[in-house]
């Protein structure tokens, strides 16, 4: 029997915990925790972080032990340690999954990664999203139909400002008139990274079993097959003779 | 008549001037020197910069008007401020070409742009290199028949720690045993950046025609086609009808 | 001065000949004229082909001198002689670009070069379609803004089997609520190949300067750098000296 | 519990007929004999094909309960009826994943499924290959150190004349001063392809426990996640109201 996979679900955590907020009524214990929920549903090992916390949670002890990270930030990005952004960096390289969900496309780790702005355009206007699933062969996509339907979101469109991405999962129809590629996988060092575009805290969708699923495909598929740190090493002796030069 | 490609060489500049390092017989003025001597005859408007002028010399002023920028660095990575780091990363997001040479593959800027470490292996046993063309249709490649042969490198060997290439040009095969990766494009914003292996200050490869004409080649293929800066942009007005929901 | 692109516009050439068809209106002379003009306009040397000539009007000699073939089809896909398939591979294998149009996403040297179906959804509904630029940086999005808006389409939908393009860079909306990958580059050999996919034989989308310009940019971006054959070549010298085994 | 995977190894089989040839001495009952043994001793239910059966042994019915299909092929490429290319690239897109070793490279279903020709460098000189690991994170590479090091084997070099893999995993050096791409992977439609270099009919290299344990990585990561075959189908009716045009 293979051993639980070891998820951390990060959470910035800040619009919950403002009455004023609607985040406050639709996720009262914060948004990782119906994502957290729904990974144990899985039988997936699940840990929680959160911005406030010392270290933000996210100390060394806690990454090494864990398989996959999931990301949610949207107004403090600025207020995440560089020391902290580092260390994800480092076991992303190392073979750590990272699942980074919505708004984190402006996060310090994904821009760090990317090494690209995150850029793109927005718009809060209540529209309807059609998620459509463009690699039907893709593990992340396994159990959607052809698409995902979301009937009030908030829009983000192309151009996004990313490396193109190797492999397309999902690409987003919205009412409004634009389209967005919103499901994106990438490799970085042992690390391998997905961006899935909804989720926002004004909206219910992390209660919404097509999305939870699709979270749970991609914590499957970014687990490492061969974790292991590629460190500089002098290869001092040739593995052939070298023979002398005049 | 298009106008001539504005170039800037930027080269760390330490190892020549000690006088009792081969690099100072072998590039008295520089290593910028005589890439910056081809790159005029071959009809670009052509600039040098280097660490230890103020801002390194990379002023924001010649950076906008620099189309492709050239990098060698080696010991004194850790040297370049941090703010010059971000202003040509924001130059490349732009449009700006970057072709990194031999060493710069530690550099901050390398990593910035690529997220990774920039590890690999290597070794000085002044062994024999043989740079295969594996893309032989691609621009960076004109004039160059099935491989470039170096009589004596230091090696460069795999694993290196780099996102999968957009584009893989060349591979390397050393005497020792091992191979490289090295002829690696990428796109990143609206800018083109080029990994380039050869180039050790202990050796005299900037004097190589073959060598020169490939990073001539890379520079002609990293000027951006449509440079600009792709802003956040809020996209307030939907560009159709978005109903109302129940 | 460098010597003008060689193009040739093929075009099947059934529905414009059927004067009950209102293609027959819009494209008197067939699609590929006014295609032709535009080119011609660019200061390109241009011919063109079609079905019903002899040899599909694809001679070897055209063939040779061809830098760029268009490729426009539809409902004779199957009358086109294998033999000439086998000969536009080739060519196109050697360097020769190629931009295929529309309905030309079901042609045999299409299929032959991707390797899949092609299938897609599709349906005829008068709808809107936006076009949206996601590789701004791309020479084949030069001039175009942040999208081409096209009033009256042909709808191509996701799921599009095809390998996943080297380059994506259009993203089509539609406006019954479907996404296209619309502009897509692979290379194949030391040939570029395009696919573009407005263009149907019902609507005037051929008289449209923007997706005209999308034409002429690809034909450029096509034109192969180092054309020539990668033949089979037994390299029975080895570079290197072959140590006995025991 | 999960099911075993089922795999196909196909043969050629003719080499080892030949009692003048060594093949028949290291594989008297066929390369696919110790393939298949192998693959079954890791849990997989085997079955085996080769060209002289009715059919080449790859019935629909075999096929159709197949989620892996091993090739190897070399003097009778031409002898493979193109239905059976047909049936088996039709399989490969609906999700069948497709093994192809060595001398494949020129086999009709990888020319069909790749859209090029295929060639490549070789020489037969008895020489040293070292295999290098370049992507030690992919599950194809699970338990192999940094390279796998073949004492005498038949070179091929670059240029190889193939799509760029979607993922490249291994890059191989020769003795004899080439390199080759030699573990290389690509999806099409919903299968997902690998070729591996090493195989040659006079060497016992499926007898050597690496090799063997790259094929059967390769096998579990070829199993479809979502099989499925991608037909045409014209959505009539749009998802969305299509507003009427002056």
């Amino acid at each position: 029997m293979s051993k639980p996979v070891r998820v951390t679900v990060w959470n910035e955590f800040r619009h919950e915990k403002d009455s004023s907020h609607a985040a406050s009524q639709i996720y009262p214990d914060g948004m990782h925790a119906p994502i957290a929920a729904w990974l144990r549903q899985q039988g997936m090992d699940v840990a929680t972080a959160t911005l406030d916390e010392p270290e933000h949670g996210l100390t060394q002890e806690l990454l090494d032990k864990t398989d996959v990270l999931i990301w949610w930030g949207h107004l403090a990005h600025g207020e995440v340690c560089d020391e902290i952004v580092d260390r994800v960096q480092l076991r992303v390289l190392s073979g750590m999954g990272l699942v980074v969900l919505h708004s984190g496309h402006h996060s310090k780790i994904f821009r760090r990664l990317m090494g690209t702005t995150g850029h793109l355009k927005w718009r809060e206007a209540d529209e309807r999203e059609r998620i459509w699933v463009v690699e039907p062969g893709h593990p992340i996509a396994a159990g959607i139909d052809r698409f995902i339907e979301l009937d009030r979101v908030e829009m983000y469109g192309e151009r996004f400002d990313i490396p193109a991405p190797d492999t397309l999962v999902f690409i987003s129809w919205f009412e409004g008139g634009n389209v967005f590629r919103s499901g994106c996988c990438w490799n970085r060092g042992r690390g391998r990274i997905f961006y899935f575009r909804p989720g926002h805290e004004s909206f219910p969708h992390f209660h919404n079993e097509q999305i939870l699923r699709v979270i749970s495909n991609a914590v499957n598929w970014a687990v490492a097959d061969n974790p292991g740190f590629d460190d500089v090493a002098n290869e001092r002796e040739s593995l052939e003779p070298i023979g002398a030069k005049d």
